[in-house]
């Protein structure tokens, strides 16, 4: 599973570094360049390229759409991390985009790169392109990922009951991670059923992810998490382990990677690598 | 022209008030809602069914693409006002979204609102909806409204050359007024030909808006205008008049306006509602 993993992400490591963004001016183009070739997983791009490669399709075709889900990724780290949001200082061990570029340079690449994320998908020539496009954007919307980040924001410092707390992370992290999945199976040419196999693999991938991103904040290393850890705690952030508690949360996040497996039961042996990655997102350690 | 400008308004504003942001949680709708139904000329939306009538196409199919571009128009006023940027706190007699939301929402209403543009043009059946789209979001993008706002932004103060004014005036409103025109004409069947007419039209008008409003700033009525006049003087904003002279920049803009006119001679009598519009710009006072 590691090379696949490995090849999957050299391949939006490479397009994300080719992204055509010439016409925009300085510091915006530095501003994006720096939060989205920044690092991380690319776990959103590599599901994209593997649910494409699952259902038959052509990957390289596909990967203007991984870079269109990477790019708003970073968008909303980029918006999340600023001074009137989160307030983080630092990101995957370096300073945030607004430390260095100043607030409303901040801004500005956030909103471009959402922007530039639809005018890449909008530039495919792929005869899914329209449909792939709608699946990613409205994930991205306020049905979706901005729903989540609303609640998390205005409820910050609030108990809320488990169900809102379900609907947060559906919506901050679980959307993000079932576009991909979705919106590569239709480029990919993936029938109805099984797009909708991808939607809940990708949801419940999408919940496990959080679960165990909140309990890396609370045990995790803070060498390999590249931020001050015990910060969600502190800071009175809406955690799953603060809603039910470590041992539940852990249990949650376990039941979360099985159903995620089970989803993906009808593409038979070309599932093993979505299926292998979900079952070591409950192993990770950053 | 006065009558038809009304009708299509009315078009524009009853489209947007029926707009599908149900699952938007509070008080990310109502914060998005109160800067998109908050008056203003609808000139883009308008731009747009006009440019699809002046092509023979549908206006009704290409009410979603009006209202995306006002919503983009809502999203980046939203943005520009916070404080990190213009820092303003009144726009059409009102108070500005970030003062009455408070910052983080008025962050994620604007992002709302773009999103929410891409969302409602990805869901139209119209057949030339994807490059209508590709049009619209190219416009809002890095190459063309971000490039405007991020040079002025960060020149603010300086007194860049006319080149560089006009790069700005360009991007920032020129851009998302030529949109509409390539954009609608695109929706209506037209031409390639037509449609680099409906650009260079969009251009000139734009540039033309750009500095009768630069010129309002300092000779309006400030009860009309709804905001304080005379702040783009004081805070050092890059203005046409400031760049050239109050002289100068009226003869600019009658010059954009000419160029616009006889941008759209190939359309004949049916250019006729288009260009009374651009020649109204010189006369407006709001």
């Amino acid at each position: 599973m590691k090379n696949t993993l490995a090849q999957y992400k050299q391949q939006v490591e490479a397009a994300l570094e080719a992204l055509p963004m010439e016409g925009a001016p300085e510091p915006l183009r530095s501003a994006m360049r720096y939060s989205l070739l920044s690092g991380g997983k690319r776990l959103r791009g590599c599901l994209l390229l593997a649910a494409c490669d699952m259902a038959g399709g052509n990957v390289a075709d596909a990967l203007p759409f991984a870079c269109a889900l990477e790019m708003i990724h970073a968008y909303s780290l980029i918006h999340d991390d600023l001074p009137a949001m989160d307030n983080d200082t630092v990101r995957r061990g370096k300073p945030t985009n607004h430390v260095v570029y100043g607030e409303a340079v901040a801004i500005l690449a956030g909103d471009g790169l959402l922007t530039h994320a639809v005018e890449v998908m909008a530039a495919s020539c792929h005869p899914m392109a329209f449909r792939a496009l709608g699946e990613i954007v409205g994930a991205a919307g306020v049905r979706g990922m901005l729903a989540g980040q609303t609640l998390d924001v205005t409820l910050e410092g609030t108990r809320p009951d488990v169900e809102t707390v379900q609907r947060i992370h559906k919506g901050k992290t679980a959307a993000l991670l079932t576009a991909p999945l979705t919106a590569g199976l239709i480029l990919g040419g993936a029938g109805e059923k099984e797009i909708q196999a991808g939607r809940e693999y990708g949801y419940h991938l999408g919940m496990a992810f959080q679960i165990v991103d909140d309990l890396l904040d609370l045990e995790g290393d803070p060498a390999l998490m590249g931020k001050t850890l015990g910060k969600d705690l502190e800071e009175g952030k809406i955690t799953w382990p603060a809603a039910v508690g470590i041992e539940q949360a852990r249990k949650d996040a376990a039941w979360h990677v099985d159903q995620a497996v089970k989803a993906l039961d009808c593409f038979e042996k070309k599932a093993e690598f979505l299926q292998a990655l979900a079952v070591s997102t409950l192993n990770r350690v950053q």
